[in-house]
């Protein structure tokens, strides 16, 4: 590989993940590493296959599956960790295990309990017993950037001698300012006297808004690897956000004199997927991928960009897939046409049977709305592509919105296999319909978050409902879409339940992350 | 002022309004800037007084009532943009003159189509002009960021000669690198003789997710004014957030060894209220201010912030005030109390008659709401405090949802003071409340935008509505909130119409930004 490629690490599937609220099925998780892997992401880290028999899974099943990329499961460095990742890696064609420790005297001291000295030798002893496992093994010193110097250069050291051929210095809390984190790569780079044999890579968090900026100013002073998520999703105020570093480094090679392999026309549309499955919203205001980032608003400004576009315009909406082909579908497509944009979006049903639920509800969706456009297409399939058995049916729904009254819900749910009917009030149309179901469910769960997505355009766009529900520390997110959002809620809330029944999702990781 | 003390210039109520569909009225730029006095931003820049007759009305409504802060008018280069600006600010307690002119060689050839001599000509008279009707001049170098440092020097000595206090250089269309960004500042103030006699600014935008990066490298080169807005708000991807840049002024005082007067506590509140008055919400993941910013998902994090604090956390969320008393009112409350929660929150009623209303209100939905929460109150007010005549008004409303069958809305609109019925269908009970709404109206106007925010947690919260509708190039945003989302809909539609007709919003202000 050549010195001036950066690699891009993406970690939406286990950093991004560890976001309260963000987690995905195992489906959902192989939906997005193939939109990374078309994205051509160098390294795609799929999960951390201790922490739960479902991320266990995940991490199977996306290393069993994705050709092109790398795929990485996190380990403590501890034996049983890097045991059972090397398991989920087995038939990857290409895999990695990453494994870390704390370095920074805080964490030593007060999270570990451990000794430097003692540091050093666990992650040494967990770096030698991963190569013999697997020959791509990444090491991190977690909470880097709080970290002594000279202990930093000790360890790395060790690390590259056992066998690690990546070493990230993570920037845990989200504390750094870039001119001080590039010194501090760069005179790790100049002190370790093996650095030559491994590529530094940096894992920045976005606590003071610095992520991206941290980031870049590391490649500046020699590292060649770049952790990040999509839409900047992670843990608090998440991860460099991939589109922005991919973007700095595409648009400013003539300062930063480094590039990806990164296709960036696919940015957009794995935005939108992440965003979709998560229920995370994109700020219009957010960087490259919000929904105006590429407007402009005030007339001199739109008169600069006719006259010339690069008045206003760095690079061009088209390169990250903006203007892209909106309009995709009518009411007259046929299958063929349907099962085709289905692939070009990247979304694969699994056999016929998936293929004709989808589009029949394709078909009804068609007789609703005018214009059907690629998000619709996304929400509709995420309706129908699951791995989990539905022990929950919405069958039918009645309630009516009447100002001064209070709103009243009869609905039928169809609970393994028995139709149940039940009746309930509430404050609105939605809260009616979410007792109803609790009437039968009796879930004993709490709605942490119900956000609303209009789709697309229009008035007789779909909306897309996300509700949160929350028991005993467990997080799920279900999703539902309709024209109708009272409908949309109803579904997204039975989902929710779904998900929570069928424990396809695992619970909360009870373990670390960097 | 001390030289170790950055100027915190906020410009959400100018180039955070030219994202598109953030328009404000006057008295919602009010309320924002009573919020931004409260936390102490030292310069409001107010608006463009010349846009439009509403932008001068905004201004001046603003420099007629703020007291602590330094209120600023931004003005193109030329003789009528001043004079506008300096009338809008008669009587400000502090006021101050804005003017900008491009200095790149790519605006100035193909946007001023002028030779850089003649720029500089047009420069020093617009700031002696400025001079001679304020006190207080800043001068901006429009796409400063992509100018000649040679250039640069000679207008900015110029400037400086010919009276301007305040020397602003934009990286205008977001393209700076931080550690090149800081080297242009750090050349400039070198080189221009008279540079100690200004105050240097930087004002950056965040298309490749570099804003806040770029503005603290600049500080690090002896800028001491940054200019922010509230949420990153602003065109296009926007500007430099300012609860992000003054976090990490205070975080890292240790590397960046200078301070701000900002009251941190009120910036989440004050988020909020631009959030709530804009429509544009905040992701979860953003620094500082998002759902998620403080909270630890994975549970060994969690473990380690029990521990010790300072394990996974820098600041405390109580600094940006989180976890402030969020309970506040309820069925019980008095006038007394409630008028005393919303003087706590910034919300200042003009008489006693929208005091009733409010409070009418308020016991409303107490009526249908266990806990009112501060959010609550903030939309309750939002729907009372209002400077235009209500042309629309919503009196009855009845919509069905029912699955398998299509809605029909059914409704009564009382329009200059006669009510009138209309009947509609559409593909959800939002469309055909919708659709009955324009039976009636026949606005002509599009959907742009259609978004819901439940305003506070559990199944009995309240959404907020935020109807973005687009007529002749006008757009305004209604809201509408109700605990029944579809009722809060039809609010949120007939209030963008009211909007609309009433003129009470500028038009698409027809000139640039910086």
């Amino acid at each position: 590989m050549s010195q001036d490629r950066v690699i891009i690490f993406d970690t939406t599937l286990r950093d991004g993940e560890q976001s309260p609220g963000a987690s995905m099925t195992r489906e959902e998780k192989l939906r997005i590493a193939k939109a990374l892997e078309k994205l051509r992401v160098d390294v795609i880290e799929a999960g951390f296959a201790i922490a739960s028999p479902g991320d266990f899974e995940a991490v199977k099943g996306i290393a069993d599956t994705i050709q092109d990329s790398t795929i990485c499961s996190l380990a403590r460095a501890v034996d049983a960790d890097i045991d059972r990742a090397a398991e989920a890696l087995v038939n990857a064609n290409s895999g990695r295990i990453h494994t870390f420790i704390a370095t920074s005297p805080i964490h030593m001291e007060h999270k570990l309990r451990l000794h430097p000295d003692q540091v050093i030798e666990q992650a040494v002893r967990a770096i030698k017993r991963a190569r013999n496992l697997c020959a791509d093994v990444e090491f991190s010193c977690e909470d880097g950037g709080r970290s002594e110097i000279d202990f930093l250069c000790r360890i790395i050291e060790q690390a590259i001698d056992a066998g690690a051929r990546t070493i990230n210095i993570p920037d845990t809390v989200g504390y750094a300012i870039p001119h001080q984190f590039a010194e501090t790569i760069r005179q790790v780079i100049e002190r370790v006297p093996n650095a030559d044999k491994a590529i530094f890579s940096v894992h920045c968090h976005n606590d003071l808004g610095l992520a991206v900026a941290n980031s870049l100013a590391a490649v500046t002073a020699g590292a060649r690897q770049v952790e990040c998520t999509i839409n900047g999703l992670g843990e608090r105020a998440g991860n460099a956000s991939l589109e922005e570093i991919v973007m700095a480094i595409k648009t400013r090679q003539d300062v930063l004199g480094v590039h990806t392999g990164i296709v960036t026309e696919h940015i957009l549309s794995t935005s939108r997927l992440v965003s979709s499955i998560t229920g995370f919203p994109v700020q219009p205001n957010k960087a490259i991928v919000g929904a105006n980032a590429f407007a402009h608003e005030s007339g001199i400004h739109q008169d600069g960009v006719l006259k010339h576009r690069e008045t206003y315009e760095i690079m061009s909406a088209q390169s990250v897939g903006w203007h892209a082909n909106k309009l995709s579908l009518g009411k007259l497509s046929g299958r063929n046409a349907f099962r085709t944009r289905l692939q070009e979006l990247g979304i694969e049903l699994s056999d016929q049977d998936e293929l004709n639920a989808a589009f029949a509800r394709f078909k009804e969706l068609a007789d609703k709305k005018h214009e059907i456009f690629d998000e619709d297409l996304q929400a509709l399939v995420s309706d129908t592509v699951t791995d989990m058995v539905e022990r929950m049916r919405l069958v039918f729904l009645d309630v009516r919105s009447r100002t001064g009254e209070t709103p009243m819900a009869t609905l039928t749910l169809e609970v393994d296999g028995v139709e149940q009917q039940a009746t309930a009030s509430g404050s609105g149309p939605v809260d009616a319909a979410f007792r109803a179901v609790e009437q039968i469910a009796n879930s004993g769960a709490n709605l942490q978050l119900y956000s609303v997505n209009a789709i697309t355009e229009g008035t007789d766009s779909q909306g897309e409902v996300t509700v949160r529900l929350e028991k005993a520390g467990r997080i799920v997110n279900g999703n539902g879409a309709d024209t109708d959002i009272v409908i949309a809620s109803a579904k997204a809330y039975i989902n929710a339940l779904n998900l929570m029944h069928s424990g396809a999702l695992k619970a909360h990781p009870q373990v670390e992350g960097i």
